[in-house]
């Protein structure tokens, strides 16, 4: 048995670093993003091939307390059969195990806490590969992608969020004496002592495109902050958490802790469970991530909790110059192309001057810039196998259904086109749609397009987009924006816009750097201060809501003079 | 005219020394409690009071933009005829007059915001004899506490909040590099930007009590995070805060600033201007101190803002056992009686066994003890003059209300006596009243009797005492809480119990030190963890409502190798 206080010890050095890089947000990551074998060895690749394989078709080996029956409710985009199954959650039984593990829990303190997280992350680091092929084939990502965004760089993510915690929850000195000077006596002295009390039972809710990189902040400050965590996967996506939350156990176990401390709520698709769970009087922090409709619910029903929502939003391109067109339209290409479009940061919205746009290249009007980023795109997705790799596939049938919707429209520069993939015959893939509008037509373009859909715009002017950016996200949110410009005086006034829009800014993308990308430990993701998200990932915002700091004073014999 | 650049510059040391104290929790004020001439100088009181008796019986020189008419509400609880009147609020030109403000005040940067907010803050304590004859007037605070609680304390927790919030708005660096290494190719260079944005418009909903106490922590914090701030008095203690913002404008305009980053909202009773600024959506962050009703409606009802409330509760004193009788009958006799109990930290329930407490004046039953307790009070309050110094002035009929309601049920161990003012012969002053209850009667004594009543509860047991006091401050919330007790698993349970009921713990307090009292920047006041209020003063959660960090990112060229 390791107890949390050796645990912190173990991992002391890695955490200490990790506050470092979120308090100086320059490059830090401790997860190696690529999936090579002179990083994570000879026989890794394969193992986790192995430990993958052999899930399917069987109930996935979890104690859930409380559960009654199974379910199997997850379909590959690769047309992979999984038929793996998971005990059915009972909310109540969930919430009394919950509370049950909290004691032990808070009693284990900030620094045992985040001892176990980190051991918990260095254990699913060790699974990557088993943690691919299952993110993979819920949520359609193609494989490196999957090891990327759905291991490494989660991970990253994860520990970020322990390390936010770990120093806001021990800001306050957990002792402090206190001697207030007295006129023409001696000074009151008080030994103060100051203890982390989590919030209560802490609910994360998982979506079907990032079921680990968008719940480990939420999983993981919570746990530090003292809480409990019932996860609740997207029917869709259940595999990649039910590791997750089969490794926190394990840990857990190891540690000689509750391992209820962590549990797993699946459920049938309908089954309601997340409003269940949320809206319970014990539950005191809801995470989510997922469609406006149920985030939004959830703010205005999860009325006893601190509910840190991210949602959707409409993510938009200022396009005014550039310099380096060719940078521009491959940058571009690739952002509106990886993942189809299916992450909550692809740029949907392409805000073109109806002048058109000075470049390196010669002047671009919005025609031309438009049959430009089409040629971009089919360079870019020309070679099929090099297209799978980057597209990935389709998660579900709510994104066909838009991708049909919008192709049915005029104006499209861009159609959408099947791609075979080589290992997956069954794969449903797509590349990007993009279509031609006009500032006017913001019935359409202020609703968010989930996957390969995106719109040029054509506006009165660079000022025009601008205007259009702030008042579109302001109204409707957004997880992402980027401008191009050659000027300052347009730099500067896209900076303006975005403070009043409220969202992060990417200027002039034109190498490996994309807008729909953000770096743990350096890049906020969400700000808060937009509809499409109530904090920043991560900020203290998004782990002090999770604690509370309480205090005990006493007298102490006034230190005699010597 | 002085940048708020320079003011930031002026206060840098004092703004770093509060970082500092507000991190190690020890024991640290920027003003001077003391009204003495040693400290303020020769002719500080007599021009203060001369400052005060000036404003007395006519309009109120401050500005209020779009303000038809006026109101005067205010009524000495010590019979002194006030007769000062304020401009009338609108609130929708309030509204538009703080946005209207808000580029600038966002452009002058979180350590220009400080330096304002430090300046205002040394004016206002230039101003400390004016303010405690404003708030003696308003409050019914006797003088020197008007001048501690009103003045210096109120400055300290100011201060505290001005550097939370700068402290954590610039957590975030305002430029961070970033330089992820490639494989086989030059690493990837990123600069990036953060700036800090309010997160809107932001109103303090004053009380009646602590007029600047209470507001100056929400007031300091939203101007620190960028946020122009609507100051709305209760109609009852107007004066104290029209002072405040009458020199928040002054540094404002002296700063080049638009001074309606802080306005004030005086009403007519009844108005419910509170309100309808609260719940418009241009209003962003609500503070308020008050009762509980009000403070529920706006948690469930201003869903566009992040509402920060102090509401009442049930402050429980569990009397196990003592090894300084005389000193714990002293110490709870004074906090009984401080301000007659009006302060929302003014012990409520007292709970003491069944068989009664062992002292070192030997055991003592509960009704001796209650008779102990009753004879302390009256050795306190024997001499009327120090009476008057330590009770001040009821604040309201509503107060004297229940005084006579408590008096009318049985079980009265101390009752309610008037007591005269030598230099008011029109205050309204009363005595603590203490009445026997049982554990049973909680029907009784699980409601706020706010003002100076308490009750003496038989329980089972000190076991029994600490489930009634956690069982009750979950439900109906507290501020303070004290224990008396020789036995270490006492008071380690009693630890225990506070955690459980989310309230900080006061162990053994024989001396100068009370229940009721808190000091900046060491003690945290409230906790969010039971439903008295939602967060504490100042803690993390309390600043970081107030602001978004945004980011821009961009590339930078490669360094050369050299």
């Amino acid at each position: 048995m390791t107890q949390p206080a050796e645990l912190y010890q173990t991992h002391r050095e890695l955490l200490a670093r990790a506050i470092e890089a979120a308090a100086a947000r320059d490059y830090w990551s401790a997860f190696p993003e690529s999936p090579s074998k002179s990083v994570y060895g000879e026989d890794a690749a394969p193992a986790g091939e192995r430990a993958f394989t052999a899930l399917l078709g069987k109930p996935f080996p979890i104690e859930v307390p409380g559960a009654v029956g199974t379910v199997s409710t997850e379909r590959s985009p690769y047309g992979l059969e999984l038929g793996v199954s998971y005990p059915k959650a009972d909310a109540l039984a969930l919430i009394a195990a919950a509370r049950a593990a909290t004691p032990a829990w808070r009693a284990a303190g900030p620094e045992g806490r985040a001892g176990v997280a980190a051991e918990i992350l260095r254990r699913i680091n060790a699974h990557s590969f088993e943690m691919a092929h299952a993110v993979q084939h819920t949520t359609g990502q193609a494989f490196v992608m999957a090891f990327q965004a759905g291991g490494a760089h989660a991970q990253d993510r994860g520990l970020e969020a322990v390390a936010c915690a770990l120093a806001a929850s021990t800001r306050t000195p957990a002792t402090a004496t206190w001697a207030k000077p007295q006129r023409g006596a001696d000074p009151l002295h008080l030994e103060k002592t100051a203890t982390v009390v989590g919030r209560g039972v802490s609910v994360v809710i998982g979506c079907t495109t990032f079921p680990t990189w968008n719940s480990y902040p939420g999983l993981f400050a919570s746990l530090v902050a003292g809480n409990p965590v019932i996860v609740k996967p997207h029917p869709g996506a259940v595999l990649p958490l039910a590791i997750t939350v089969r490794i926190c156990r394990e840990v857990l176990a190891e540690a000689g802790l509750n391992p209820d401390v962590v549990t797993l709520a699946a459920e049938e698709p309908g089954d309601g469970i997340a409003a269940t769970l949320a809206t319970h009087p014990d539950v005191r922090v809801v995470d989510f991530t997922g469609s406006s409709d149920f985030g939004d619910w959830l703010e205005a029903n999860a009325r006893q909790a601190v509910v840190y929502t991210e949602k959707s939003g409409l993510n938009t391109v200022i396009v005014d110059s550039t310099d380096d067109y060719k940078g521009l339209l491959r940058n571009l290409a690739f952002s509106l192309s990886l993942y189809s479009g299916q992450m909550c940061t692809t740029p949907q919205n392409i805000l073109v001057p109806r002048d058109g746009l000075d470049t390196d290249a010669g002047h671009r009007s919005p025609d031309e810039f438009g049959a430009d980023l089409a040629a971009a795109l089919d360079k870019l997705l020309g070679d099929p196998r090099r297209a799978a790799g980057t597209l990935g596939a389709i998660v579900n049938d709510g994104v066909l259904g838009r991708l049909t919707e919008a192709a049915a429209a005029p104006g499209v520069i861009h159609p959408s086109t099947e791609v075979a993939d080589e290992q997956y015959p069954g794969a449903v893939m797509r590349t990007p749609l993009v279509t031609r509008l006009d500032a006017a037509d913001e019935k359409v373009y202020t609703r968010e397009w989930f996957g390969p859909v995106s719109f040029l715009i054509t506006t009165d002017s660079t000022e025009h987009s601008l205007r259009v950016f702030t008042e579109t996200v302001r109204a409707h949110g957004a997880l992402s924006a980027l401008v191009h410009s050659t000027s300052p005086q347009v730099l500067a006034a896209a900076r303006e816009a975005a403070l009043d829009a409220g969202i992060h800014l990417s200027e002039n993308l034109t190498g490996g750097v994309f807008v729909n990308q953000t770096a743990a430990f350096s890049d906020l993701h969400g700000t808060g201060a937009n509809p499409a998200a109530t904090a920043a990932l991560t900020d203290d915002w998004f782990v002090t809501g999770r604690f509370f700091t309480l205090q005990s004073r006493r007298h102490i014999p006034v230190p005699e003079q010597s």
